[in-house]
């Protein structure tokens, strides 16, 4: 926790749970990923915070954006920052949005099909599009599913496309999964790469741009590698695949940008036990899988949890949610050690929250409001 | 589909997905209720869908609420029901909640452990309350988590702490599971309900009511038996197990009561393959897990879908929504038979969605709005 967010709560008058996240720590962030990848542009993925001073902070830095839709590209603009630091990265976008999106003078699209690409050359003529391919995704925390992408042997038959409809064959995207651990996790889908690009080269198109996607991960529990360990691991495979006629590149980092600057202040519900004889307290906050924590899912991101009783025993506790749906357990299958005196009316801090959780928030479940969100 | 949802439908004129729901289902479906379970109070799940229009057309119609928090409280006490038709269903509850529901009238809490019983003596003095049993979900197709409720020996001295602390140790609650195909369900849970009132009995408290929770459920693509089963064998388990002294008895149907009433106009925003050799299409439609179909969660509930083309040959496809997320994939794991020749462009209407989908949406994911809703 960072003294800011430390003074913030220690001040902050308003009731129930709340994510603070510390605009320090997305700078550092932003210049980590700036230092660490020196000629790769950052577009950060607004889908992970898209809370207006994260945006006007990155804009003045220099960040450019990936947008999923037409109003995020809004956000983004209503920063000051141009369409031209915006790229239209959602391979799944009604014919009617790109429109909109090319009128608002965004020119770079992600596409996986030649559908999308006949969309396109329709209503944005002359834009650039990239490619996305699929991607094993080993590694991840988060694989990603098929959902995104299409086989790399395909590719080029997509981009040939775009170029006979008029458009700018401009390269490839991939995404090596959320919250990847495996700093070379780049290395095998670069090669894929080289090869559309050394493919498209023998069919006269020169692509220009690998988009090398997220998956930059947040410290959770686990201790994960820093951004200097990826940015050498990418360099190598750029270098291993390219050459010494690297592409323009570009990375999309969200939880990574702004993972670690957020903190949630939650309280103490209710601690009860099931039985006589079981001894696993069930430990109840005013947070849940509705209103902020929807990444507990299937326990998959674990949290780093702080009480102020820290310092006494520990044990094993069930951690849930407040409203009335049985769903809503954040961890049961791998219970948390909290403190025996740990008690109803408790603050807690969840860290490491500044990533996918006002987003994720319904907008009022069991009659829960959203996450308060505050940007300090 | 209804006629009245058909016509309005044609008439619309905003764009992107929504969910209409039709009243007269409304009505019938609470009426279904209280014919088939003439002496049991109605306490409509204001969680399942809290449109305000529902709402007034449910307390017109003389139902009870079962609310899951303040917010929910103000939502029913808006339509000018009393609060004496209110009961804080939720097990888990913020002290100064009780409190501000006990100011507003409410005297009927859920409890399923002292330290809660503890709360509602401190703010709530005098008022009801009935203690929530665990049950096993045999029969439902989402049995409930063991996040609710305590082991049924553990009951009484909760209802005892209640009377000795003042409080008025009313009844039983239970839950047989969200979407439960087994009429008989209710039995085993009825027969510990009943055990519960013979103890404490012998401890000379007098208990009243059994609150039989919901879990009736809606007709998905699986038939399940209709409201009237449902009625008939709950009553023979009410007189099995409590003879001819019957309890007060409630039940909090919310799926069952507007499930079926509603239906999502969705529209086909992409349809692609991702190899030459994969004959699987995939359907990318407006709505998906974020904006207002998060039930289809390991694609526990399978919802109708219905297209213009449904007399044409069919194959099968898997159906994702159009977020920039990959866990938001709706059904792959058995994908949808769905025509050849739909195509981009194309509206679905996605049946049985009246309940759990404007809540579970979340505040705008990806930019994309919150799914519209409209009550006709």
């Amino acid at each position: 926790m960072t003294d800011r967010i430390r003074d913030f709560l220690r001040s902050r008058r308003d009731d129930g749970p709340c994510v603070v996240v510390d605009l320090d720590i997305v700078r550092d962030n932003y210049e980590a990923f700036a230092h660490s990848l020196p000629d790769t542009s950052v577009y950060y993925a607004v889908k992970a915070n898209p809370a207006p001073e994260i945006l006007n902070l990155l804009a003045r830095l220099g960040s450019s954006f990936d947008c999923a839709s037409v109003g995020e590209i809004e956000m983004v603009l209503a920063t000051g920052a141009g369409a031209g630091r915006i790229s239209f990265g959602n391979t799944i976008k009604k014919e009617r949005d790109i429109l909109r999106a090319f009128e608002m003078g965004v020119r770079l699209f992600a596409v996986d099909c030649e559908a999308e690409v006949e969309k396109i050359a329709r209503v944005a003529p002359g834009s650039k599009v990239f490619c996305r391919i699929l991607c094993d995704g080993a590694g991840a925390e988060w694989p990603l599913s098929r959902k995104f992408g299409c086989a790399p042997e395909m590719a080029p038959r997509v981009l040939e496309s775009a170029h006979r409809s008029g458009l700018t064959a401009y390269g490839v995207s991939f995404h090596v999964g959320s919250q990847q651990g495996n700093v070379d996790a780049w290395d095998q889908a670069l090669a894929s790469a080289a090869a559309i690009f050394r493919e498209m080269a023998e069919r006269g198109i020169q692509l220009s741009m690998v988009n090398m996607g997220g998956g930059f991960p947040t410290d959770y529990l686990k201790k994960m590698p820093g951004v200097a360990s990826y940015g050498e691991a990418i360099f190598r495979a750029l270098s291993r695949h390219f050459g010494n006629r690297l592409p323009r590149t570009i990375i999309e980092p969200g939880r990574g940008m702004v993972g670690n600057a957020g903190m949630i202040e939650a309280e103490v519900v209710l601690i009860s036990n099931k039985s006589d004889d079981d001894p696993i307290r069930w430990v109840y906050l005013d947070i849940g899988k509705f209103n902020g924590l929807a990444e507990t899912m299937d326990e998959a991101i674990r949290y780093p949890i702080r009480t102020e009783r820290d310092g006494d025993a520990k044990t094993p506790c069930v951690l849930a949610g407040p409203t009335c749906d049985s769903v809503d357990v954040l961890y049961e299958k791998a219970p948390y050690e909290l403190p025996v005196s740990l008690s109803i009316g408790d603050k807690v801090l969840i860290e490491a929250c500044g990533a996918y959780t006002t987003t994720y928030s319904t907008t009022g479940f069991n009659g829960f409001a959203p996450l308060a969100s505050y940007v300090i």
